[in-house]
């Protein structure tokens, strides 16, 4: 994988999940891994680039990122969307949940999270502790210390979605998502 | 307006924000009222439901939030995508960016802060204060003590686009947004 994705400008970082899409959250620990998806995610800040994700404290993800203090987003494309959900649906406790929801991986560089294949993009993220925060509103404030994407969807800092099954997706409800959809342009 | 409009159940009420919609943050105290895009702003609760806004601390909005305690999300339609970008390229400081921007409004129920005609839902917030997170962050932490939905594109707790004109959008960067695409379904 690492050979077919460039790396991202961390300034522009951001761009990745400006546009709300949902996301899955990898994170491993001492030999045991796990993730899940997540659309509750975004950016905080530019630079250094800082993001924000709301992680249930009764997850097998929580614990992990607890004990490492690192988790990629991954932002997946549309034609997993059905793993995006199975990965929505069960606890990593029951057993490796990469391997239930038919996802596989490759390391990531400044991080010891797997990244998930069949995603626009990724970052790698490291928290920065605010125990008041995670413990009152499951909420994560994290710094982005890497950053990818797919040379066919995003490039040059911008995406250029090349059909659908290479589109982001963004979570509704009950197993639905919207497709990112068309370009709008705004006179300047 | 008000009459054309649907509260939304409060538990239900992330389900306006959950695909990752841009959103205008409005905002008024004592005859001052203001008005501007942000892209980053999502649910962090169900119940009751609270919401996450990153608001820079540079704005005349930051000033009327910290003053009021208050402020609405509202979820812009398409149609009104060039109005959204306005108000997010001026300041409200040199005159009303309501009026800058072709904005009109209608008053909210439960809040002080204006809500923006031509959007598709509207989330009325009092801030729950977390000085750190403002001051260190820019972050804002409320809740959502009334939803509002545009029965023409959300009702029974779902989102239905019937037209372009009415779809959400999110936002890119430099003046670009991306409609919500095509409704996607997965095996239950």
């Amino acid at each position: 994988m690492r050979d077919r994705i460039r790396p991202v400008d961390l300034a522009k970082s951001y761009l990745l999940l400006n546009h709300g899409p949902v996301t899955l959250v990898s994170t491993a620990f001492h030999g045991r891994r796990n993730v899940m998806a997540a659309s509750w995610a975004m950016p905080l800040d530019f630079d250094p680039p800082k993001v924000l994700a709301v992680i249930d404290g009764s997850t097998f993800t929580r614990e992990l990122i607890e004990a490492s203090g690192e988790f990629a987003l991954n932002v997946p494309f549309r034609r997993i969307a059905d793993k995006v959900l199975a990965a929505g649906s069960v606890s990593g406790r029951d057993g490796d949940k990469f391997a239930h929801a038919g996802l596989t991986t490759f390391p990531a560089e400044r991080i010891g999270a797997p990244l998930v294949c069949d995603c626009a993009a990724w970052l790698e993220c490291r928290v920065i502790p605010e125990a008041h925060n995670q413990r009152r509103y499951d909420l994560f404030i994290a710094e982005v210390v890497a950053a990818w994407a797919d040379p066919a969807v995003f490039s040059e800092n911008r995406w250029h979605f090349p059909d659908a099954a290479r589109k982001t997706i963004h979570y509704q409800a009950g197993g639905a998502f919207f497709e990112t959809g068309r370009h709008v342009e705004c006179g300047g």
